[in-house]
This record gives structure tokens, C-alpha cells and sequence, in this order.
């Protein structure tokens, strides 16, 4: 697939058809494609668990639930408008039906200490280049994807949960599947609102 | 291009010639790719300061070699190996020559109220898949870029130089122009030593 073409059609895809499953092939070029992201200092600590094990992915969908519901419920009583509406029911279904979409792919962060509180982000650019890539060639695969942090609220469940090391923080769960709709372009506010040159103001 | 040869032949490209400028037009391409990334709730909140002025690139060439210069020191004089030694004396020529680098842009989020301390690495995941899209697009235009965040190191002397609001963190300086040396492939190592299924240990 075309580079820009994958850019601009990578539309975040919640909907994903429980009964297609993934080929664990499949799944490793997702991985291998992040694992050619830059990371700062070329440090390459970046780690990926993906999970397919039903009882794992049960694991991930509740603590999904257990942060995404009273986030959502605000929301869902008051959207911004027609779109956003629409995109807290695609939540809603991510939620309702996380524990059985194909495979959920844990974004991980090795630093090589335990991290304490906000210093888990810190290293984020060594971390998310490689998701942009995972949801990159997933689009170019026909793949349905859409990253989302909320089940990583509590780092240490997490951790007891996917077996991680004390040192890893996990950054990102992306759960990934056949699309159940169609991939379209995604919107976005035009380009100029978004950058200046030479200085903001 | 294709995506895949993008992803795979993405190489960190420091050594930029200061003789050959860019076009407007393709930084604003390569802005336009970034906006087209996710971002946490599409909150939409990543921006970008292209600086193409002399005397703004010579402010961000001065922070670099504070944070650059004691940073290097050491691994210089004791490089992990050849390919360490390699990349060191690229990090150093780039240095030494940011102030002439066609382009230095600057990504940044916007968090709507100051950010504390650490509070700054917190949303970069609505930042850094951005800068990813970023680095494909340079790549398959024949620009080189090698994203770095030593200049960014004191947030208010940033903002101070770019005129940034209080609520912007800047996570990410990419230095772009047309490479003096080659394209080639990355360098990683295999996916087998980055990846589980379903849990780490």
C-alpha cells in the first residue's frame, strides 16, 4: 500500500469482527514494523505482548471497563455533537466487546528501573513512533485498529496481570481485528490551525 | 512510496546539506501528514513550529549544544562499539551544524493549562505517532530527519525562543533537509526479542 494513502485513510477502526480471527503471522509483522520505529538514544526498549488467550484478554477487557465505563458515562449524557456521539457508541462497543476481538497488543516501555508515578510517560517517543507504525501496516493489511490507554490507568494490574517486569511501563493497548465497517479518511482540522513558522506568536 | 519500504528504510538521517533549502511546500506536507495521526480522545492538540529563520535556528542550535555538548562528552570517550562511535560523530555534525540545517521543526502539544514537571511527557502519545507520519513522509520525499529532544530539555526556554503559550510542552526538535549521505536500511534487532504472546513472564 501507498504511503500517503495508508496516512490518510487510517481511520481509528472499534469495531472488529470476533469471529475473523488474526494470523499469528499477521501479528508478528505488526510487531516487526513498530520494532523499526526510532527510540531515543537507539535504546530499542520498546516491548510488545499480544494477547489472544481468552482468559488474557478477559483480564484486559475488565480492566478496560473498570476505567472506560465512568469515563464514558459523562459523555455518552452530554456529546459535543453528532460525531462525537458517534464515536462514544464505537467506545462503548470496543468495551462491551473487547475480551473477544482477535488479538489486544500491549505497547510497552522497558526502563530497565521501576518507574515511579509520571515518569512512566517520559519515554514515550521511544514507544508510540512504533504504534503509528503497528497501526500503519495494519491498515495496509486490511486491519481494523485504534489505540486507547484507559485499561492502563493502574500500571501495577497491568503488570500482574501480562506477567510484566517491574521496569516495563505499558503505554498503549490496541486491539486488532477485521473491520466490521468500512475504513474511510479520517478529518481532521486543517493544517494551517496547526503550525507556524519561525514562532507561535 | 510504499509503505513498507518507508517503515524499513527510515534510517536516522543527521547530516543534512545547509546548501539545498526546502520547499515551503513540502514542510507544510509534511506537517499536513502529521495532522492526520491519532491522538488520545481525538483531541487533536499536536503542534508544530517550522523554523526556517536564521536567527530562531540559531536559538534552538545554542539550547541543543547546552544539553548536547555534556551529554555526548562521555560516550565519546567511550563509545559502546563502532556503530555506537558512528552514530556519535553524527550526533556531534549535528551539532555543530544545526544553526544551517534547511529546517528545525519543533512538535509540541498544547495542554490547554500549563504543564508541571513531568506533567509534559504525559500526552505524548497524542504527539509522537505525528512525528512518526512525519519521518515517512520526509523519507519517501527524499528528506533526511532524525528526531532529538536534548534542545527541549528546559520547557520555558523553549517557549521563551518560539514564543510558545505557557500550556505548550515542545517534545520533539526534527532537524530536516536533504541528506548528505545515503539512504538506508535500519537496524534493528529481531522481533523475537521484543515480543509475547500473551504474557511477558
Amino acid at each position: 500500500m501507498d504511503l500517503i494513502e495508508a496516512i490518510y485513510n487510517c481511520r481509528a477502526m472499534r469495531r472488529l469482527d470476533p469471529d475473523r480471527p488474526v494470523a499469528k503471522e499477521r501479528l508478528v509483522e505488526l510487531i516487526d514494523a513498530a520494532n523499526q520505529a526510532p527510540t531515543g538514544s537507539n535504546s530499542q526498549r520498546a516491548r510488545w505482548v499480544v494477547v489472544t488467550d481468552p482468559a488474557q484478554k478477559q483480564k484486559l477487557a475488565d480492566l478496560n471497563r473498570r476505567w472506560a465505563a465512568p469515563y464514558i458515562q459523562p459523555s455518552l449524557d452530554n456529546p459535543r455533537d453528532d460525531a462525537h456521539a458517534r464515536m462514544l457508541k464505537a467506545v462503548v462497543w470496543q468495551m462491551d466487546h473487547m475480551h473477544e476481538i482477535p488479538a489486544l497488543i500491549v505497547a510497552c516501555f522497558d526502563y530497565e528501573e521501576a518507574p515511579e508515578g509520571l515518569e512512566v510517560y517520559r519515554q514515550g517517543g521511544s514507544l508510540w513512533p512504533g504504534v503509528q507504525n503497528l497501526l500503519l501496516v495494519a491498515r495496509s493489511l486490511g486491519l481494523g485498529a485504534a489505540p486507547t490507554t484507559l485499561a492502563l490507568r493502574d500500571q501495577n494490574l497491568v503488570r500482574e496481570a501480562l506477567g510484566l517486569p517491574p521496569t516495563f511501563a505499558a503505554l498503549c493497548l490496541i486491539p486488532v481485528g477485521y473491520p466490521l465497517g468500512n475504513f474511510g479518511p479520517v478529518t481532521r482540522q486543517p493544517v494551517e490551525e496547526v503550525m507556524r513558522f519561525d514562532r507561535w506568536s
